[in-house]
């Protein structure tokens, strides 16, 4: 892929591309394809359709968010400028949709178009809800910009497998589940992590006005000391209130209780699998569900 | 499609679709499936959809080249800002998609996806190719951002109307003819056009170092003054230089001749239809061949 495109996307479609991340979508699309009677010749396209989706979206959040740091590198916009970021994101979507297509699957590829959709609206929901301190939203808009894509993965292994409709379904709700519990994970960890190990700017959402599960929960107790810090501090100047929040989170025991929240979503993902097959396969997928909540970037 | 997208796009999408352009992409796929045994139920979601894939590439399009107008409007960065436009154009993206994928057909389902790659291609060659003084480098890069998408609205209409094989490949060769002929006659009407009817600025082009056919045909003649002429003003002020390439276009006879190359590539549009079924859309394409090279805007 990286060989076949144009030679001015080479070197940042490398740099996006090499030591990039978990790969833990495409894994999911085998994994919950491998359960049943699979085929690569149409799982493997599919779970790099799913990846190089979900890095299309990366390379335009960040041109979106003017983020300068992904995955411990320079992003593509820091780099390379805003419009090359642009383009080699359209260059990815449509190398994605052209694997997707290769499967010759109408359902995966009626999904795959689906989720590009309701990824742009988890996106535009975000940057529409800055400021937004309701639980309910917060769990629409990762649901829309993270969970269907994980949705997507494990159900497009599914389909592509053949898999029974209940089959089919519960993979789904296990994606859906295991992608909210990470999108969660990561929030905390934008509290937690260090620059080094995370490969983003702790608390970059907090400067774009993005409130996650650790700040939302603070709120919602009015009368405590740090609900009245942080909404003191947002009145005023922005970029002195993104201090007063990490302290605030970090003198509480909130990202305890959001670990909380996070483990009963696997726990929901976990139990999606209980009529699933029983075999090597079903224990990775039960596994991942616990490891997304223990990892530590 | 407006209706149903996420709130915060409806002002930009309505501002987008309304009274814009001329509607040439998806005309070409309901004329070149009207040739054949066609069915309106997968025409007009391949219509839409190549519709809708060309305007997300004019909105990264603006976005890209930090263009202020289009279709005599602001354009969409203008008004909403770059984010805002990324978001759009992907939108839009996955929009285009989801109507193709409605068609069912494997074949334009990847036809679609490799035409999104071309067009993604030919915008980074325009990019990279900044200052091309080469006509075959031109016609190469117009060949791949707009030819391609005209090329890929009579294929898909063919396809989607079960034609032959060879009057599939006759529909591809006229769209692609008929898209060269298109964008000569875009790059002609940048010179002549006035802001009002041709609905972006005049030499947008130039002042991002995009030579276009008029300004290459003069270069070709180092020995004429106004090769000299443009060839000194580009080494010095790029601001000043467009003005001096402007004038050394309309001092000279160099419009004519591309108008001359544009009627050539509508003349091999019109032969490529030849073997054709004779019928009312027959005389509607071919006279469209003629449209373009008159059009004024």
């Amino acid at each position: 892929m990286v060989k076949s495109a144009p030679s001015q996307m080479v070197e940042p479609l490398e740099h996006a591309m090499k030591d990039g991340g978990k790969r833990i979508r495409p894994a999911l699309t085998l994994l919950a394809g491998k359960l049943h009677r699979y085929n690569l010749k149409v799982l493997i396209p599919m779970a790099a359709g799913v990846e190089l989706l979900h890095t299309a979206t990366l390379i335009h959040d960040d041109t979106i968010d003017d983020a300068y740091l992904r995955r411990g590198k320079d992003s593509i916009k820091q780099r390379w400028g805003n419009s090359n970021a642009v383009l080699l994101g359209d260059y990815l979507f449509a190398t994605s949709a052209g694997f997707v297509a290769e499967t010759r699957n109408i359902r995966v590829i009626k999904l795959f178009a689906q989720t590009l959709m309701t990824i742009c609206t988890g996106e535009i929901e975000e940057s529409l809800y800055a400021f937004n301190k309701s639980r309910d939203l917060y769990f629409q808009t990762i649901g829309n910009k993270t969970a269907s894509l994980f949705a997507a993965a494990t159900e497009s292994g599914a389909v592509l497998s053949q898999a029974p409709e209940e089959a089919i379904q519960s993979l789904n709700d296990y994606g859906y589940n295991l992608g909210i519990s990470f999108q969660i994970v990561d929030d905390i960890l934008d509290f937690v992590g260090q620059k080094e190990t995370l490969g983003k700017p702790v608390t970059n959402d907090l400067t774009q006005g993005v409130f996650t599960l650790p700040v939302i929960l603070l709120l919602e107790r009015p009368d405590s000391d740090e609900a009245r810090r942080i909404k003191q501090a947002i009145e005023g100047d922005k970029a002195a209130a993104t201090k007063v929040i990490v302290e605030a989170v970090h003198s509480s025991s909130v990202l305890e209780e959001c670990y909380g929240i996070a483990e009963g979503f696997s726990a929901r993902a976990r139990s999606a699998l209980e009529q699933l097959p029983r075999n090597t396969v079903y224990d990775s997928l039960a596994e991942l569900a616990g490891y997304v909540t223990e990892r530590k970037s």
